[in-house]
């Protein structure tokens, strides 16, 4: 597989950092980017094991540096490394290790471990300074947390932080004895990276850097439906239709409703996108990576032309929607390469955003949004016409969707290439 | 310009550092970085200016930091930002501040200069811990330094250390209170980035991430010759001709006598690209992102045919080849754009590298390496079945070309859109 060069290294992603510094928030970033590109990514997370070996609720006094509770601790993380590195040798080409692996002689402990076992190892350390995002993360996480199910808020809340004051006391932060790391300080602000080598540590490094804790909306679409739509044609650079202008116009009234602050528009650089943006009355930003998928020698035909003119390409397409290129075009694979800008782009944004895209693209974006398989992308089902609004929870996205007039109903029933999908639940 | 975003604000990116710490080596990869992508850039040498206005050949006891002294140079270090400010005013997006500033108070006069005219300050500041990194600058420095021609070696040396000591007296490091800084520590090894912000912040700090000082040379040759180059036709995927193939087996030959270790081959995904490095018995890498110039729907026409049956087309590209975008295709800007990921991994790889491109493609790597202006791009003259050896040097690289036989002589004679490109030197 190109993405991974002829040099691919399995590679663990060793967290580190206090409990409420965000690390689970970092893992789950990274295990969306990553899989998104294609790597096979799984975390595994010390304190589910933790719940299921030794019971959930534990004091914070389980957290205590002593030699009973240590011994423990010490065999609960390396059962989760086994796992880990059984993974990895069966199938996986990372995994991330959540933990806090506050204590140096631990990570040496792991680094050798996988070291052995042939993987390299990344260190990506969260640290907080600033007071307030610890104390907010701190509140959720007890919210969030089995460990507190049940128990009276402030109780949790107190032994949560009798549980970080366990841990500062013998918490040695990264330094370059680890060798290869990143560090994050106040996600967002400050970034410390010594010795990273090879396609995927500068990669997530890049990532990383974007990161911010900030929450904003994102809205995503397609454009309006075009004239190529209306005759169910792949492709070329047609205008808006009829009703594809009149869904530009639903789309600015219902941002002049709403009224985000300091929203911004992002659009392809062809016209069926730019003009159902062009109602908005918001700074817009026109990117040829939103374009849509290349057809190739397929542009501007219909599905059943290609079906009877070329029937071996919609043979292949049909058998493998996902790595089927388009002769002399693109396939999925090749759109999510060119799309990573785009996330970058997305994650270091502050501001809200409405995306107006095409359906592969908006495909491929909601899939890194919502932490789809890699291979589901091209049976993700954004219909014309509908707004998908996601608001930022904790880890993740929450969605909605809204069918602004003129609503149609699903086109991918136009098209019979569509038919071999698997059925997803809608989300509506 | 989309490039640029919508809210693109001019940027000064000031150097911090002791003499001989890599701070040209830094500013004029950034220049050259930042010029590729189209953004207005030049450098401004405080050194030059001290030269101009003081005279060459300061003793070390000019930089010491006593009252006298500091005046002067406190006069020509505002006297450089003068002029930099201007440019900038005038008609520059980026510029770059080459000095060592390594006093707090200087710093801080330059940021407060550059913010009141409305410019976003980056501190980029380069730190040797390594010794001998250190030394091997100095010796090519105090070489290539106007400072001291004529002088002996190692009294020169001798000087340039004291020199060195005159800083080292109140060098402060960058820290937290200069706001938005990257710092570069044994330039490839540690990287700290505080506060960095926007689009070109991040770009550069991943660019800057992907730095080393160690030298390798790079290759660079287009396909050999495709039955489509035969027939004078753009695009499409063709087969490599009779000729194509000998050109093939002739590559290899060279690298089989020259045997450089660790050597990898680059190819994009086209038949032609990845044919002319099949006999290389080296790793090899296809990457989409090497794939030729887009020819839209002119793609598999003739440049005659083109003239006859899309003139209008003809003569917007002739007009303007820089700019100028095949419909449904690329245009040279879109190509550099997409080759971005490229110029990083090349900057990135230790291990020589052979990139076997196209001619759009292989112009527009050439015209990175060799600090070409962005607009000379589609001008460059990269001819079939010719190797471009690419050596390092301090600063950049030193150019060998062999033709490899069967050598053509120039297929641009053939191309009657070439004919309005201006005339360049021949480097061969």
């Amino acid at each position: 597989m190109v993405l991974q060069g002829p040099d691919f290294q399995k590679h663990v992603l060793v967290l580190v950092g206090l409990p409420a510094r965000g690390k689970t928030f970092v893992a789950r970033k990274m295990a969306r980017y990553l899989s998104w590109l294609g790597y096979r990514t799984r975390t595994f997370n010390v304190g589910e094991y933790r719940r299921a070996i030794a019971g959930a609720k534990q004091p914070a006094s389980f957290f205590a540096p002593d030699a009973e509770h240590r011994e423990l601790r010490e065999r609960i993380a390396m059962k989760t490394l086994d796992d880990l590195l059984e993974y990895l040798d069966e199938r996986g080409d990372v995994a991330i290790y959540d933990a806090t692996n506050t204590e140096r002689a631990r990570r040496r402990r792991v680094y050798e471990r996988c070291k052995a076992a042939g993987a390299q190892v990344i260190f990506v350390e969260s640290i907080c300074e600033d007071q307030a995002v610890v104390e907010a993360n701190l509140r959720e996480n007890k919210a969030r947390s089995p460990d507190y199910a049940g128990m009276d808020a402030e109780a949790a809340i107190a032994d949560f932080r009798e549980r970080i004051a366990q841990y500062e006391r013998t918490y040695a932060p990264v330094d370059d004895e680890d060798r290869c790391y990143v560090k994050l300080i106040d996600v967002g602000r400050k970034v410390v990276v010594n010795r990273m080598q090879g396609y995927l540590g500068a990669r997530l490094v890049f990532f990383l850097m974007n990161l911010h804790s900030g929450r904003r909306k994102i809205w995503l679409t397609r454009h309006g439906e075009s004239e190529f739509n209306v005759e169910n044609r792949i492709g070329g650079d047609p205008p808006l239709s009829d009703r594809g202008r009149i869904y530009a116009h639903s789309l600015a009234e219902f941002f002049a409703e709403q009224k985000p602050e300091r929203l911004e528009a992002w659009t392809s650089s062809l016209q069926r996108s730019v003009s159902t943006a062009a109602p908005l009355g918001v700074p817009k930003l026109a990117r040829r990576a939103l374009d849509e998928i290349d057809a190739g020698i397929c542009d501007g035909m219909t599905y059943q032309e290609i079906r009877e003119q070329l029937p071996a390409e919609y043979r292949a397409r049909a058998a493998d929607k996902f790595r089927y290129r388009y002769p002399e075009g693109e396939s999925y694979m090749d759109v999510i390469q060119r799309l990573e800008p785009i996330i970058f782009d997305l994650e270091r944004q502050k501001n809200p955003v409405l995306v107006v895209a095409h359906h592969a693209v908006a495909r491929a974006l909601y899939a890194y949004l919502m932490g789809r398989a890699q291979e589901d992308t091209p049976h993700v089902p954004v219909p014309l016409h509908t707004l998908i609004e996601l608001t930022p929870t904790a880890y993740g996205y929450e969605e909605k969707r809204f069918e602004l007039a003129p609503y149609i109903n699903t086109e991918d029933t136009l098209h019979p290439m569509s038919v071999g999908a698997p059925p997803l639940p809608s989300i509506r």
